[in-house]
């Protein structure tokens, strides 16, 4: 048995914990509630009495346990502070040194996205790897960057904002961020449902979707299998634009591989051939070849690049 | 007096050399001639022979150096190999090894641009930083990444290869790389030329550049600054895809700083201040502030970003 470490996965309904043992990897995961009253004050408190009554319960020694990983939702700069955390109340501050105070070990702490793609390069997806790009392709889009086998988190915490690429010009409708054009806004489930829902008012092309009462990326990605034309239509414009934005992050840091995690990944190969059929033809030659594979950790790859922040 | 070394900057037409101090920085610099024939099989002994009479010369004992740093006008994959320098005849081999063993010093090799942008950052335009990216403006368009003060070469020597982001959808050129639509093509001297061209043949627009034999980009440059609308919109153009592929870049490696340099960026305060108008509204709020310089060393940047490699 090697060393022990918690992994903690910070979200804005539910913190999911995980002890590592640094040889056999994941020994246990569990769930508690974030309660996201009074600021945000008592969610590192509950995280610190869900560790320590973990290491009481399984009469674990101090000596064992290297110190806790954490991935916060929100921007963390290269100076280690956690730079407001709009879903859970919190403004800046120095969540390691806070929660290393109340757990009486060392901390690390990352955004939540960038731990999830150390997660991946640990035991997922890019198991083997020490140079990863993570793409998430959720409710928004989000990313990580590895270098060397360690998190890139940016200057500002914006390092592997890959959503937030401007790189649809004739974009109408307003991102999120307030800019208008994000990558997010195509290649999101919400992206892919609302470029669905504006070709199905704007044509007049037959499709299956007409028939759907709530239109999800899974119903495009079923459609689009059975052979929908519309369907395709939005498929093919999310992998021209995914294949453009990862070109472009080629040409920064030219990765080994390219992971896509979050729900959209679910529709499995017919993404990755659709996203690498236009990368290859946005790209440099030199990094036509560069390896793209699935997420395979699911929503436990935040709790896994948490502890690899402490392994490594 | 600190320790010495030496920074090289490999050319197709000449070898420029430095020897450095590593307090008081540069001592001497010269150049020779880069001779190609037998397949550049000559090179490395040239620059072997200039280094080692340079230390004869100047009675310098071996103990006092640190070694050579050496930029390659080619892609230097992660292993360290020079992965073929076309201009040089030059196919895949290990140019440290191979200087090392003609020298007997340690050598460290980079590629150009990025050993550039190591040179702006030690002694330059983003002295004092560690986190850079520099994009360089000359007949082609090139970059480098510096993360926590050391070059990111990228996996195939691709990192940095910003001239071939795909940003611009509507080209119908092939670039030198074989792709359509390359930032290069717009935003390199050559770019900013042949836009200007296609501007005055498609358009009646009444412009000072038709009376002009042999457009340069500092004729484009000149002309705008003297209020010539035809050559304002040829600027704003370059300056438009130039914001778009920054704030690619910052949603990517979110740098400090980003350094401009090659010859366009002779033109000055005007260029940064056009590029950083669109990087603004491009770019994620979180890097809106992300400082911009110009470069500082002009050709010299290459000889102080070899001896930083050796010196950090």
């Amino acid at each position: 048995m090697g060393r022990l470490c918690f992994g903690v996965d910070l979200g804005g309904t539910a913190i999911k914990l995980g002890l590592f043992d640094s040889e056999d990897g994941l020994l246990e995961s569990w769930e508690i509630v974030t309660r996201k009253e009074e600021g945000g004050s008592l969610i590192l408190d509950d995280i610190s009495v869900a560790i320590l009554k973990k290491i009481e319960e399984r009469k674990i020694s101090k000596e064992e346990i290297l110190g806790v990983g954490i991935g916060v939702p929100g921007p963390v700069t290269s100076d280690g502070y956690v730079n407001s955390c709009v879903n859970l109340g919190w403004g800046r501050f120095d969540v390691a040194k806070e929660l290393g105070n109340k757990v009486g070990m060392p901390v690390k702490v990352g955004n939540d996205a960038n731990v999830a793609a150390l997660g991946e390069m640990w035991q997922g997806g890019a198991q083997g790897y020490q140079h990863v790009v993570m793409i998430t392709l959720g409710t928004g889009v989000g990313g990580g960057i590895i270098i060397n086998g360690k998190i890139w988190e940016g200057v500002n915490g914006a390092a592997g904002e890959l959503g937030h690429m401007p790189v649809v010009y004739e974009e109408t409708e307003t991102c999120n961020c307030g800019k208008k054009g994000c990558l997010e806004q195509v290649a999101s489930a919400t992206g892919i449902v609302k470029v669905a829902k504006r070709l199905l008012n704007e044509t007049d092309k037959p499709s299956s979707l007409r028939r759907v009462q709530y239109i999800s990326a899974k119903e495009v990605f079923d459609a689009a299998k059975n052979g929908d034309e519309l369907a395709n239509d939005v498929l093919e414009n999310m992998g021209e634009y995914m294949g453009i934005a990862l070109a472009n992050v080629a040409s920064v840091v030219d990765p080994e591989i390219f992971v896509i995690g979050g729900g959209v990944s679910k529709a499995g190969k017919i993404l990755i051939d659709l996203i690498q059929k236009y990368y290859k033809t946005k790209t440099l030659f030199s990094t036509k070849n560069t390896k793209f594979a699935l997420a395979r950790l699911g929503n436990d790859a935040g709790i896994y690049g948490a502890a690899k922040m402490v392994l490594s």
